[in-house]
């Protein structure tokens, strides 16, 4: 196609659209978050009815509005990138597609509910945003925690699910339809919520049998909820302890080295997270940001 | 009876049914996991009403096969153990035994809601299976902080029963029948709700006083909500301290040399938790695995 | 008086009735504890008005039985005391005369409801057989654990009461009495059911502004929950990791010291706590168990 | 203006008023932490009907005794300090000016309701005696443990809300508005009523697949209540570390050093928080306590 040796304006694009650290880079991701975030609140406001029917016209402008930005940023994300087509079928081409289209179908298909869902959508391109994020570097510790402890609350949460399983249909043969425990699966969702201490409280044990195992079961969830929580701060003082004292084991020293602040995003493939430097692409070679 | 020296069928049927370290014993394992979750999925659609209605007779063929299947596998264990007796009068033994007979005894006492409760004893089944689960080794950690954290968790659990005891009376007493504390008892099992931050809302406080006292119950519950969780988070912190410093106390060490992954199960007396390197039973000294 | 230096059966009865290192004096305290926790439970059956209507009589006599036993007791333990009189009004003596007397006044006040709460006071006598949990040793680090806390868990909770005061005082002006927030301790009220996350739910807000200060109160609340159990969990680990390394500080060793397992009573002044080689009373100085 | 030199009347006062480290000084402000406890009792007793129609002339004479303190302070708070307009303009010249006036101002608009929000704000005068608290110092542990985790709790309240808008759409286009879920706003606050385990009840989902989804919510939320129960129990715990070994880095022992235990006030600027052995101020170099 064309040559990207030099700072032709689809280079300074894609940085300005892709990247996050140039001035132009930053400003695009934050009035893009600021149009993701209005248009999300554009869709809650049309679910308000009496909103919906005092400022209908106003709304139906404001998401055309908003159509028509995502359509230009869409067709710029396009044409900025080397292989359209790669783009087009990753995960954010596909998202920010079902962003922009809502308002088009809406023109064919009249008022279809659905529609709502595709536009809630678009919180998920907030995700892609949250590169910024990655300067805060706040979050790798937290997330670090939590992906070690992944396995553990895995397992515990199976327990959780088996005891309610059991206590649900103890409940369900003890209690009955009569008293709202219509069935076994009901039976578990009351469980569950009894388990984690929500407790709506729309469905509530009748019988005096019943509100003694419901003590049994609350105690229990008393007790547990210790054990996520334990489990998640233990491994936390584990990643802070290492953090502060710098005495980082071989394979810790290589995680904190591949916390990525980096936003430079190749022309050629799209891959992302490259070292600060980075010349050419770690996945594709072509040259980066020349 | 037989000599079991060579590798006849029976010893290959009881390494594929009560062992998990072939592929055909995996395979068993993953199978039966399945055919539980599906018994106990039917267990479920089945106490759905409209669900039965429509499907009546989808589920009840269903059931039939799983009840053959069951007792296929009852049979089957029975025969591929040295000591049939022991077998049908252990544990497992009898969880096999009423799992299988809950749609031979419907034939015989027509329309027992009781034959639920048989049936969901199935969920019990599973633990069987979990000896898979002791190869992820993930939740070796997690249950010795429990343990570790035991008699704690009950002397704590205590003083919140005797708490609920004296709050509910007094709000027996505050609040009284007309508010919905009926009896002491009733009080109690509010208390409960209130001190786990359950909360239903079946049962309100509605005078002043009570709600008062409310007040301070919920705020104790919330003080002592921090206890459980600060005890395992001690211990777990103190057990993966352990672990990653790799400085061992010597019962320490004991207690880490025995986590059990190997899934032997003798022959003659159905003893499990062999050491890896073990020709002999533990228990009854026949020979493992000829 | 009389001479206390043999074993006479006022010295006898003395060590069974007040101390629990004999097998007899064990023996009392586990029929004491069992006849408490049985009157407590006649309490409870007595509220219930169903069970109370069928079997009034069988409660009537077994509380007179109790009453009776109590009766024995109170006289036993003033007898068997050099000094009556300080036992009579000492925490534990008006405890157990209070525990004793309400049948009695029954006869005279016919139908008090108030009489429940009198009975009720007997759950404190089952602290009085506690000392029994002392040998069990394990709530000292809880109990160091939380009164190391105590400060800041105090200064945490004046915190969430000026919050709790704060928001209620919003939540009744935009909520308004239509909505059940009928007045600020109302409010007030609602809040600490909020921020416990507690959640009754027989007031909740209903305009969009109450509920997004509720939304504010409650993410508010999950983020504080946190504090008290952070603080104790930190506070149980130093006392965990001090026991563990056997690195004691001279405070801490003379606490570690200081629990105190012997329950020699003093039959003069009623002091315990003694040294297990104490010989002399630490308070009064007469001879312990000579 | 005047000589300032001496220990005139005015300085006194502005010792009383101003500071806590003279007798005078500390009486004063439990003087007046009493009477705006009183005030906010006030405040509460007159919002419950019953109690406004019974005790109105009481109410209103406290309310003018009340008003008439503060008003006496107010100008005494004016007239001590050099520069009555620096004073003035701030933030607790403020609040004093608003805690003294809704009286004046019913006089003016009568039956105001929004009056009672201006007397609320006394509340905020509480915080002022609070450097009381300082002389505490339990306080300052736990907010440099929160402190220390503000970001991280920031980015995982950010999460939580991320995952209520996403749940709350689904909740809201699942169950609908015959089910009580009129609007995305509202499904997004059960959301978070759910994922906090507050669980109100006055919302709650009817269909099973909406309960179903509720308890994956719940789940969540009982998974992710230990993430900042862990950052903040693990920067307690470090803080907690920190203090007891001793071990202080540079920067943490500057921020041990300004804990401030002083409550001069400077008579010329109002500037606080000097150090004990200051004698000038250290915002405009005034004199101190000459």
């Amino acid at each position: 196609m064309e040559s990207y040796g030099k700072y032709n304006w689809k280079t300074k694009l894609h940085e300005i659209i892709y990247e996050a650290d140039t001035p132009a880079g930053k400003l695009f991701d934050v009035v893009l978050l600021i149009v993701i975030v209005a248009s999300i609140i554009l869709v809650m406001l049309e679910s308000i009815k009496s909103f919906d029917e005092r400022f209908h016209s106003f709304l139906d402008i404001s998401e055309w509005v908003i159509t028509i930005l995502f359509t230009i940023e869409y067709i710029l994300r396009i044409i900025t990138v080397k292989k359209p087509l790669k783009y087009i079928t990753s995960f954010y081409g596909i998202i920010d597609l079902l962003s922009t289209i809502p308002k088009y179908l809406s023109l064919i298909f009249i008022g279809t509910h659905a529609l709502v869902a595709l536009r809630a959508l678009r919180l998920l391109r907030i995700f892609r945003i949250l590169k910024l994020v990655r300067f805060m570097g706040a979050s790798n510790q937290l997330s670090s925690a939590l992906k070690a402890s992944r396995v553990k609350i895995s397992v515990f949460l199976f327990a959780v699910i088996i005891a309610a399983t059991i206590f649900g249909t103890i409940m369900y043969l003890v209690e009955g339809e009569e008293n709202g425990f219509n069935n076994i699966p009901k039976s578990i969702y009351w469980c569950i919520v009894t388990l984690t201490t929500v407790g709506f409280g729309d469905i509530a044990p009748q019988t005096p049998l019943g509100q003694f195992i419901a003590t049994l079961i609350m105690i229990l969830g008393y007790g547990i909820i210790a054990v996520p929580t334990g489990i998640v701060s233990a491994e936390y003082t584990k990643a802070s302890d290492t953090d502060s004292s710098k005495k980082l084991s071989d394979e810790e020293h290589k995680h904190v080295n591949t916390v990525i602040k980096n936003t430079q995003s190749c022309i050629n493939c799209l891959a992302t997270k490259h070292k600060d430097d980075a010349i050419f692409c770690r996945k594709c070679g072509s040259k980066l940001r020349i």
